[in-house]
């Protein structure tokens, strides 16, 4: 069977959440001791979590982030600020806990998982890192797809397979994470195709463009979506032209969590993409994201307004590797603890 | 010696924020192993946090929620949506951990402490409130004085000696926490008076009023602006004439984090206006407060911009207890551990 196929019977058996738990859910909150609603957002998030459970009291704790790396051919034509090789750089940093994520998730209590899925180069002397390359990155999309439809799907089910043996492991929830320079433009090429938003009202400074950079970005991006004729795609298509690995890697998380029946928290523009992908294939995972922040990248906004969807937070991050999904994790958990710890009125005697 | 003059004692010896520090903080944030900036507002609260404490480098992990309970003689008017005997009600469901602050401080791994400062009913059988009442509620502001001016003092410096022994004790930082029916438009009085904005502009639903409900709600505290002639009150004059006690008892817990070089984490719309008297009293207490939300009332905005500050969430609050407070915690914690842990380029070989 080709990668594509197995793919496409995955996708079949994704169910929608439950409205019925989330009903359920509601009325409990509101017999809570608290004026009705008086929690807002954290309310929400507790309705969606039963629902996607399917049980009025979710009890979710156990939390994983799972670092995708890959690489981008696009680099070629100068679209980033940092070289190729701090994708490598960075894999080995996060096995010696020197980044961000490594530092936010040992004291949110969230376990960090690094996969090299496309690095262009070999990650294998680094302790920790799970291999699932399928290539040494992605070709370059401004001369012609990125990869292979079968490459793409590969990628998609390596995710999916990953993710899931996380989840039978014990894991309640997963957040996306991703390290790969270049991977911004990938993001915005994924993102004017699917939102169908001209690329200059989604292309962003990724790690630091100055201005000159960034009209540079768009050219070559606006090049890439016209030789791949991107308008005229379907969705694996799309990410096969202009996607990447790590985003293929992620679209795949998506959909095995959403399979399984948990919450997956999105981080922020190109864990995006990977949403609007997993999306675009199964429209009722959507309702499986967690949503944790609004980037600084604009394109963000043009996600959240095609996904219907507003994030809990705005803290003007734009590091990736799921560091804003990671800062989520404690909303989670606080959500779970509201409607399934608090006391109602008549149990308060009030 | 009065408490007043106590209190003004106090005051003489807070320090500052160090700029210093903040620089250095800022500089070494601009050397780790992300893009510069790249966390945002985080990285901005790792710099408040190293000028808080004096050093580049802050270690804060151990929190606690200081509950501070008081009743409202205005509640005789009519302006709350429950009766008073759910301030006492709310105090024993926090003993049994059936509140959303018990839930939440669980989870997230804070200390909750509970004060009766000024409930209108006796307290004392319930295992393990601090009874640290100065009066039984506050006395009616519609028809006069919410209470002396000593006794407000009384108040403050009640916060401030428990909230320096829980610093002493070990706690790294307070979240300002409060139970008290009728406490919204004590909020709103001061909120009014130090901001000097009308009445119907900062008063809100609270707990949930109607809209006929809300118009009386302005009436009556409009009436007791008026009848106290709080437009040439000092700080403490206002504080007293349309304050509450556990209002003051956190005005007490801001003052002893800043002299003991600590943060407060402020909650919402009264926590905030206990922020408002601390900083008219000393301006640079304010730069010790870490904002956690924006809430629903439309008054905390403008003491957001009275006190040109900007919170680092807005999840439609409008709970109190501390609940928007302690969902900060974990985001003062990933501050420290970004600035802390994390490596710099050159440690990475990057």
């Amino acid at each position: 069977m080709t990668f594509e196929a197995q793919l496409i019977k995955t996708l079949k058996s994704i169910e929608p959440i439950s409205d019925e738990h989330a009903a359920l859910a509601a009325t409990r909150l509101d017999n809570l001791t608290k004026p009705q609603k008086s929690l807002g957002r954290i309310e929400d998030l507790a309705i969606q979590l039963a629902a996607i459970t399917r049980t009025e009291r979710p009890v979710l704790t156990r939390a994983a982030v799972m670092v995708c790396a890959g690489d981008h051919g696009v680099v070629d034509e100068g679209v980033t600020s940092f070289p190729q090789e701090v994708t490598v750089g960075m894999v080995a940093n996060f096995t010696h806990q020197g980044a961000a994520i490594n530092q936010l998730s040992n004291t949110l209590d969230v376990q960090v998982e690094v996969y090299d899925v496309g690095v262009a180069a070999d990650t294998s002397m680094f302790s920790g890192i799970h291999q699932c390359k399928v290539a040494l990155g992605t070709e370059n999309m401004a001369k012609g797809v990125a990869m292979t439809r079968e490459l793409f799907c590969q990628a998609v089910l390596v995710g999916y397979e990953q993710a899931t043996e996380l989840l039978k492991s014990g894991m309640d929830m997963l957040c996306l994470g991703e390290m790969g320079i270049g991977n911004s433009s990938a993001a915005a090429t994924i993102t004017a195709a699917i939102t169908q938003t001209p690329i200059n009202r989604v292309v962003g400074r990724g790690a630091g463009l100055s201005d000159e950079q960034l009209n540079h970005k768009i050219s070559v991006l606006d090049d890439a979506l016209r030789i791949n004729d991107v308008a005229n795609q379907d969705i694996i298509g799309i990410g096969a032209a202009v996607g990447g690995l790590e985003i293929a890697m992620m679209t795949g998380i998506v959909l095995a969590c959403a399979q399984n029946k948990r919450p997956v928290i999105a981080d922020g523009y190109i864990s995006g993409s990977a949403v609007l992908l997993a999306v675009a294939l199964v429209p009722q995972v959507r309702d499986y994201v967690v949503f944790s922040h609004r980037s600084v990248e604009q394109g963000h906004q043009a996600m959240y307004e095609h996904l219907d969807a507003r994030p809990l937070f705005d803290l003007d991050l734009r590091l990736g590797e799921g560091t804003g999904a990671v800062l989520a994790v404690p909303f989670v958990r606080s959500a779970c603890a509201v409607i399934t710890g608090m006391a109602t009125f008549e149990e308060a005697g009030l």
